[in-house]
């Protein structure tokens, strides 16, 4: 088995490699003033059955290289082709919100089913679909969730309150406190407008204690910043965040500084500098359930 | 017959189905700030063989979505879909130039052949392929050249020198000075280095006369610029530049400037200030020789 990453996902690409012991290359890659993208090969490539390692914020020009990496890999009889995107794309346009609108979700699944047998990727925003399986029918699709590692990260701080801003993120709240102990509750989410949500909060005694906002991304920071305001008006103490996907917008630290949110945390799906936990082992143990088919 | 353009092929599409007197739409298309697409029908959509028109430089969002609009479209019934592509993507790297290279050529030729029947296209870039159909297995794969459209073009000057920059442009200059009854000569480019050509002039009286370089593309400029500054120093007295492709580079201009080239001259099949030549009526009588399959 071998690992390949590229240069935007190498160092997780070779701590994964690392941790497993096997092989890793890393592709080159070279984009053009006119857009388009050459592929190079490491020249230490072997024949044996290859993961690619790739989180997919910002896809199209990851899809495009990936679907050329995949087919040049074929062709060089690659007995079996996986990927490891720890952050999924295109999960969220799972239906038609407007007519005429294209279910993206369908469309990219069937993409990345094609050039790949197996997927493995972390905390998938699935809604309106059950099954990561559903959304990308390869062979094997692994989902997996942080809930070990969060919780771990946590024990620093065990008088912490952990909330969902939404009812979305009352799984991930819950399986955490599962496993830390925290005391923990869920707020529900109102859509008023585009851009306009009201909060509710749930029943807990905040005052002069630490909370900690838990979903699985952040995007433009609204729901979050939202959620702290409120917090913080119920006299909370000091809010932090914690998500698996730091998918930030341009504005998105500024909209969560405006909330109050203290810190930001998150694992390494997505690279960015609010990164704390490392995804190695939670995806080292997947790839293990995968390997007898990578030999 | 329908024609579907998108927000960046809006114009040339909308002149195109004007022209056949056929239906026309445009796909919406929102770009998220996480660098995902969406994509949305016109509600005008019919049922018929559909052309997608949409010129392929700076390829790989518009690749992504094209295979999201043809999946969707598949799926809607359409009983034929084209690509109508003025300018083709990714046909300069048929070869792998180094070790372990990808040959881009073949990848993305085989996922355009995969969301379309057919394919029409303007002076597609092929060197070591031979036809367009190698390098796009599609039903049919029409390459049209706008020939006689420049000849027309260059007709206000009748006693302009045409000169191609390297043997590769010998066929576009031949034969737009078969149309035209220009005079005409071709050089010879010899690549020193990686940026370091060397430009023999074919043996033509250049002196005090106007030049005109003919090109299928520019991208750095370079090339031109070079046979620009070889002409004037042999005593030209203006240089211009004619091309198909206006693929420039940021800092092409000032390279086309500093070569002493007077004015840049394009088709319209990449959108950009310098395009002179519409190719509407070109592509139009492409259109009508698949009409029959798009009733």
């Amino acid at each position: 088995m071998q690992i390949l990453g590229f240069p935007d996902s190498e160092q997780p690409a070779q701590a994964l490699a690392r941790h497993l012991g096997c092989d890793y290359g890393c592709v080159e890659l070279h984009r053009f003033p006119d857009g388009e993208s050459r592929l190079t090969l490491p020249s230490s490539l072997s024949s044996s059955g290859t993961l690619i390692f790739r989180s997919l914020d910002h896809p199209n020009d990851k899809l495009v290289e990936l679907y050329m990496l995949s087919r040049d890999l074929r062709e060089r009889d690659i007995p079996r082709l996986g990927l490891i995107a720890p952050y999924l794309c295109y999960m969220r346009q799972d239906t038609a919100f407007h007519e005429g609108e294209l279910i993206s979700q369908q469309h990219i699944g069937h993409l990345l089913a094609q050039c790949f047998d197996d997927l493995i990727t972390v905390d998938p925003h699935l809604h309106r679909t059950s099954t990561l399986h559903e959304a990308v029918p390869v062979k094997r699709a692994l989902s997996l969730h942080p809930t070990t590692l969060m919780a771990e990260f946590l024990k620093t701080w065990p008088d912490a309150v952990l909330i969902g801003p939404d009812s979305e993120s009352a799984q991930w709240v819950e399986a955490i406190a599962r496993h830390s102990g925290h005391e923990h509750g869920v707020a529900n989410k109102q859509r008023l407008g585009d851009r306009t949500v009201r909060i509710e909060l749930p029943s807990i005694n905040v005052k002069g204690r630490q909370l900690v906002l838990v979903d699985d991304m952040i995007s433009t920071g609204h729901t979050l910043a939202q959620a702290a305001g409120a917090l913080l008006e119920r006299g909370a103490d000091r809010v932090d965040c914690l998500v698996t996907h730091a998918l930030l917008d341009r504005d998105a630290e500024s909209m969560l500084h405006s909330g109050g949110i203290d810190k930001l945390w998150s694992t390494d799906a997505i690279s960015h500098p609010s990164n704390v936990i490392a995804l190695t082992s939670l995806i080292a143990s997947a790839v293990s359930d995968l390997a007898e088919s990578y030999r």
